[in-house]
C-alpha cells in the first residue's frame, strides 16, 4: 500500500499552471497584486491537473494522537495522560481546533495511533460504516498500533513495521476523507512531548545541528530544553538515520502521530488532493513524506510559521513559503485552519473574478 | 460631528483587558500558545469594555472612491477612468474585493467621495432608505464632494472645507454601518493614482523620507517610480504640512477618499467598534485618525501588510503588527478580508474553548 501509494504520486501539470498565470494577467487586478496568493493558485492548478482547480471544499481536518516514550526523559512539563484527555477535549468540540473547525466549516476526524492511557469513553462519537464530514460532530478513530513510542533515547521509538503501520494508518485516512468528498486535508496533531521527537526528525532529514531543530514546544524552561536538545542529539548519534530510508528514520527517532501524518501526505499527494500543513509536527512528517516521493512537496501548503524554530528549518528545506506567521505553537491543525480561508481565496479568484474584457475595464 | 466624534474616542477598558488574560490562562492550551491571536483578542475585549467581546459578526467593507488631480503629473500607468469602471466591477460583484467579500460573507459598500468620470449607471444597485447589510448585493452611496482633487503637485488637492466634509462622510457612512449591524469595519478603497497622495500623507504623518515612503503602486517603471517620489518630496516642500492639524494635511496633500476613510476609523472608534485596515491607503488614513485621536488607535487592526513601503512606515508609527504578510498590493479592502477570519478566530477562541477546569484536562 505504500509502495502503490509512492507509486502514484506525479509531477505537477505544467499546462495548467501556465493556464493559470495566463489567466492571472487577464483579471481586473493590476498583474501580481494579489502577491503570494496568485502563485499559490497557479501550484494548485497544477496539483489538480486543471485551471481553476477545484475550490477546496469541503475541508477536513486530520488529527493523529500518539504519545511517546521519550516523556520519560523529562522533556516537557505536561503529564502524559494530557494526549488522552485532549481527545475527549476534541470529541467535545472544547479545544482550539475544534472552535476554529467550527468557523471554516471543516469537520473534525481524530485518530488513536498510539495513545499510552485508556482513551475516555465516547460512544456517540464512535462510528462505523461509511464516513461522512459533518463538520458539527467530531468523529474517533480507533488505529492505535501500539500504546505510545518506545524511548528514542534508549532504542528505536518504533519498529519498522509499526512505523509502516502508522503511514499506511495516514493513506487510508487520505483515502476516506477524500471519497467522502473532502477537497483539501489539514494535518492536526496531539501528542504531549511530541516535538522531541519531530525535532529529530528534522535534524535527520535537513541535517541541521539539533540545536537549531530544537524548540521550547509548549513552552519549557531552560534546564528541560537544554536537556531536549541532548536527548535529541544522543539519538541522532545512537541510531544514525539517514534520510534515504526514511521508513527508518521514522522508526528510530519519530511518533506514531508523526508518521501517520506523513502517510495522509503521501495519500492526498497521490490523489492530487492539497494537504494544508500545521506547525512543526505536521512539517516534520511532511520531510519523511518528501523522502518518500518528493513529488509530494506540490501537494504540501505551509499553513503556518511555527514559533518552533524546526519548523523554518523544514519549510526552508522543503521549499515551502508559510500562509500565516503569527506566532503559534500550539498545534492541533490551528495554525492550518486559519490559513484555509487564505488557500480558499487564492483559489476562489480563478473562479469568480471578472476579465478587464468582460467587465469593461481599461487597461494600463 | 468631526469634534463630537474625536471627543467620544476614549482609551481602552483595562478591566476588560485584564479579565482576557486572566481567561486566556485557564482555556485548553499553553499558555501564550496562539501568539499575536491573544493579544488581539485582549486588544478587543479593551475596546468593546467586555470580556468575551463580541463575535465580530457581521463584518462591513466600506470602499471609498476617489480621483487624483495628480493623476496629471503622469504617476500611474493607469487611465483615470479606471476608478469608475472599477465601481462598475464592484457593483456587478466582478472584483477580487467581492469574490473575498462573498467568500466571508461580509457586505460591500461602495461610496463615491469624488470620483473624475461619470459613473456607470447602476439603478438596481442605488439604496435609499435603511440600510440593509446583505452580503449578496453591493450598495452603493452617491456622496461626492467633488469631481477629483486639485493637482497636490500645484495646489493644495483639496479645501479644509472639503477635506473636512469628506471625513464627515466617512464617520456618517460608519454610523450607518455599525446601525445597520455590522461589529467591525473593513476599510476599502479605489482611486488610480492614490498611492502618491497616500505616500505624501505617511511623509508628513511621520516625518519619514518621501523616499522611503513611496512605492510602485500598481507596478511602475523606474522612470514613474522617480517622478512620483519627486512629486511627493515637491508637494510637502511646498505646502509643509504639519501633523499637529491633520485636516491641514488631508487638505493639501490628501485625497478624498483617504480623508473619508480617516472620518470610518474616527466614526468606528467613537462605538467601540474595531475597523480592520487593508492597505497603504488605508494605513495612511490611519495616521491621520490617530493625529485627530490617538486613542482611535486602540480600534484599529491592521489585516496586512502590504507590498508598499509606505505602508509598513505607517504601521511603524501607528505600533500595529498586521496579521497577514503575503506581498498583496491590489487594495479595494481585500487585504482586510483576508484577515478577517483570523480576526474571527481570535475572539471565538475566548467564547468557545473549554477550561482545563470543565474539560477535565490536567496542567503541567
Amino acid at each position: 500500500m505504500l509502495e502503490t501509494t509512492i507509486a502514484a504520486i506525479r509531477p505537477p501539470d505544467e499546462s495548467a499552471m501556465a493556464s493559470a498565470r495566463e489567466l492571472h494577467g487577464r483579471l481586473t487586478k493590476p498583474a501580481g497584486s494579489l502577491g503570494a496568493l496568485e502563485e499559490l493558485s497557479v501550484r494548485l492548478a497544477g496539483l489538480a491537473g486543471a485551471c481553476p482547480p477545484p475550490l477546496p471544499e469541503p475541508a477536513a481536518v486530520a488529527i493523529f494522537a500518539g504519545d511517546h516514550g521519550v516523556h520519560a526523559q523529562g522533556v516537557t512539563p505536561w503529564p502524559q495522560e494530557v494526549t488522552g484527555q485532549m481527545i475527549g477535549n476534541f470529541l467535545a468540540g472544547g479545544a482550539v481546533v475544534n472552535a476554529f473547525a467550527r468557523q471554516a466549516g471543516a469537520s473534525v476526524t481524530v485518530v488513536d495511533v498510539g495513545v499510552a492511557t485508556p482513551l475516555p469513553a465516547q460512544p456517540a462519537a464512535e462510528t462505523s460504516g461509511p464516513v461522512v464530514l459533518d463538520p458539527s460532530t467530531p468523529r474517533m478513530v480507533a488505529a492505535s498500533v501500539r500504546r505510545g513510542t518506545r524511548d528514542l533515547a534508549v532504542t528505536a521509538a518504533l519498529t519498522r513495521d509499526e512505523a509502516r503501520a502508522a503511514v499506511q494508518t495516514g493513506i487510508r485516512i487520505a483515502d476516506e476523507l477524500i471519497e467522502a468528498g473532502a477537497a483539501i486535508l489539514l494535518t492536526g496533531d496531539m501528542g504531549i512531548g511530541n516535538t522531541t521527537p519531530a525535532a529529530a526528525l528534522i535534524a535527520a532529514f535537513t541535517g541541521a545541528d539539533p540545536l537549531d531543530a530544537t524548540g521550547r514546544g509548549t513552552g519549557v524552561d531552560d534546564p528541560t530544553y537544554a536537556r531536549k536538545v541532548a536527548v535529541v542529539r544522543a539519538a541522532l548519534a545512537r541510531h544514525a538515520p539517514t534520510p534515504a530510508d526514511p521508513l527508518g528514520v521514522l522508526a528510530a527517532v519519530g511518533g506514531l502521530e508523526h508518521a501517520a501524518l506523513a502517510g495522509l501526505i503521501l495519500g492526498a499527494a497521490a490523489r492530487r488532493t492539497p494537504v494544508l500543513l500545521d506547525g512543526v509536527i505536521a512539517v516534520s512528517a511532511a520531510l519523511a513524506a518528501a523522502a518518500f516521493a518528493p513529488d509530494a512537496v506540490s501537494a504540501m501548503v505551509a499553513g503556518h510559521r511555527s514559533a518552533e524554530p524546526g519548523a523554518t528549518v523544514a519549510l526552508r528545506h522543503l521549499g515551502l513559503d508559510p500562509l500565516i506567521d503569527l506566532g503559534l505553537r500550539l498545534g492541533e491543525g490551528t495554525g492550518a485552519l486559519l490559513a484555509l480561508p487564505v488557500v480558499t481565496g487564492a483559489v476562489r479568484v480563478l473562479h469568480e473574478v471578472a476579465t478587464f474584457d468582460s467587465a469593461g475595464v481599461a487597461e494600463k
